[in-house]
């Protein structure tokens, strides 16, 4: 027992999620759980199967990325993850996948459209896809860059990460965020199910308008802000 | 027990299908079923995950949208189904959902070509879909406007309920209907598959005709009406 | 215990791999298994779920469409069923379904093209895909003459049933059959796979050629004829 | 009790993973494990069900393919395996399917572009895309010659087999190997997962550009070679 058997168990349990959810093939993919009040974050060791994965292996980092309980060495990932909760201070969970439909839409470099209230009711504007990294950033610390690439391109666009809490990251595949874990799983298998949806509909009709303001603004005030009347 | 147990019984096994039948994502769907002599219905309460639903926790409503009886708040879609059943006489289920291939053409707002023989098994015309709503009805009334979308373009199409289900509202996603509760979820499940072929045949050949008259006839009459010979 | 027990249970056994196999939504399909020596056949009910299904109601019908014993209405695509009995007298076993991509092809009224050695495992030709019926056909004796037009289909391409054991009707869906009741079900299986490869081909490259005859007759004669060294 | 139960155990948990990660119809496909130590390999036996499968049923074959121990016939494609064996020394299992989008690609005659990082985990160039076959190589011994077909490619190529691990055969199928059994078998799985994401790419973005060198080699180097950091 120590004090992280907190976010450890929750990280634990949302990792789990996502190949029931079917956002990952083998172990493409990481949840992590922040804990703001000690600023660390468990996370999924590195390769490690889903089916063998227990609540003990998960990896506990701080936010700059050091290792401060765990046998096994992080996610791949973790420096994406530590640079993210260091900058937003108001998320408590990330997830990353390269679940099928999302990283399409990453590999093909396009934001996602908004075509209909599925999507407006997670949030108002197109799903950003930041362009791929420059070749100085890849060359350099990776991962860590990975996250300012986020970061820079919410800047840029601005973009208010509380508000969209999803990414495609060019050339790579999707990450999302939320208050915790369950939600920025919850945000990435929403992202791949508008992104399967964007695809058909561009099928069916590749001129498909983008939904309207007044039902994007309707369908997103139904679950977001202090009028949201969806949910108990 | 109360007087509305039957309904909510029957809401809550219609409600379980939709996640069986891949028809939801989360909570991304409904059902409800009608007590016509009671002039009530019950529905889902809103945002409650389908693996922790009970029939104790459906809400029963009457046709002008209030609440009768249920401690949770109903389905944010609530009023939609209240218009449906006040101003259709011999609908006793509705169900709406955002099931992918459905939700797709209601995204390219798009009328789902008749096909195909599936397709006539069920209906005699295109799956039709309504325009998205004006600024002013999403603005004002919004769930209880999306009713009375839906009656509207029945109206101005000259299409009956009783012999056309189901119905795409632009942007949005589909809804469907029948005598009961099963019926409806039926018709959802079946809307989504003709939509998902329909797709699949506009690519196979892009100018594939529509099913002839003959054709559309003999499978719409095999199932309907006072000579259909289909089923026991 | 009637003398027909032996079909009955092998044409419930092949019914029960249609939703198994994922070739049918609802009860959208069934198989036929013939006694050739008591010139009759046993076919799923008209309209049950598979989930209610059992041995004892399969019907007993023979190859004029009689229905010789059961309780149950037979399915409504009974008469097909005798009819292609009647004519090919080497087949036992018939499955019809409304499969998602043999259906889609079907409503696309296009053969399906021979584009790879999955396909020339099982025939050596494209999938062939009959025009949809007469209006004459389909106003008189309808099911009875499905099976015609696809007798009359095989005659016209010159086609040997005993080597193509599967065709789509225009506009409608496929029917698949072979020695026995399991040998249709998995030629129904089959096409659903080739139907689905085919499309994905086209959409990879929309030229690809056709596979090449050396390879049609290798593939073919491994699996089929004097020379076969597949399987046990 | 024999010599090879190591290879034969092996061999058969390998062919039981294609089922369950969907790779498979029926018995379209099968795993082979290698000896090296005694220059055999274990094989599913041709045309048996994985339903019915055992580990005792698994045909031991030397690297010119004669069968050394088991009572069945082996796979139709056992001499392919032994060529591979044979020739490239380093591999210890070898995975044949016919799965779905692979096998699509294969049958384009289309090399899989390198769109994505996803890829870049696991090769560094477009996944091959061998010719069909000549007339005479299929004419004489032919799943031989596939072998060949197979190592001329690579030798044409400038391909490294222990770098791609990985082909598409044109017209047919994919054949995936690895350092041992499960390697093939996780090989398989993400060509399959890679080529399905490569046709949605094009088919959001029919210009997408490849994955830039410098990030091939970065993802690549994090899972292979010296400094590799991924896993445990």
């Amino acid at each position: 027992m120590t004090m992280y058997n907190s976010i450890k168990e929750e990280a634990y349990h949302c990792n789990m999620e996502l190949p029931k959810l079917g956002l990952v093939l083998f172990t493409f993919g990481n949840v992590s759980v922040a804990d703001r009040s000690k600023q660390v974050f468990a996370i999924k060791p590195s390769g490690v199967p889903y089916e063998k994965l227990s609540p003990e292996q998960m990896v506990v980092v701080d936010f700059d990325g050091n290792v401060i309980e765990g046998d096994l060495r992080p996610s791949s990932d973790t420096k994406t993850h530590a640079v993210l909760y260091k900058h937003w201070e108001e998320i408590g969970g990330i997830t990353h996948t390269h679940s099928t439909y999302a990283t399409a839409w990453a590999q093909s470099q396009r934001d996602i459209p908004i075509f209909g209230t599925t999507h407006a009711d997670h949030l108002t504007v197109d799903i950003p896809c930041a362009a791929p990294m420059s070749d100085d950033m890849i060359a350099g610390n990776y991962e860590y860059e990975t996250g300012f690439q986020i970061i820079n391109h919410f800047a840029e666009q601005q973009l208010d990460y509380r508000e969209v809490e999803m990414i495609l990251v060019g050339n790579h595949a999707p990450f999302a965020w939320g208050k915790d874990g369950m939600k920025s799983v919850y945000n990435s298998a929403v992202l791949e199910q508008v992104a399967k949806m964007a695809l058909l509909t561009e099928q069916i009709n590749p001129s498909a308008p983008r939904l309207k303001p007044a039902l994007v603004k309707k369908h997103y005030e139904r679950k977001h802000g202090k009028n949201a009347y969806y949910g108990q």
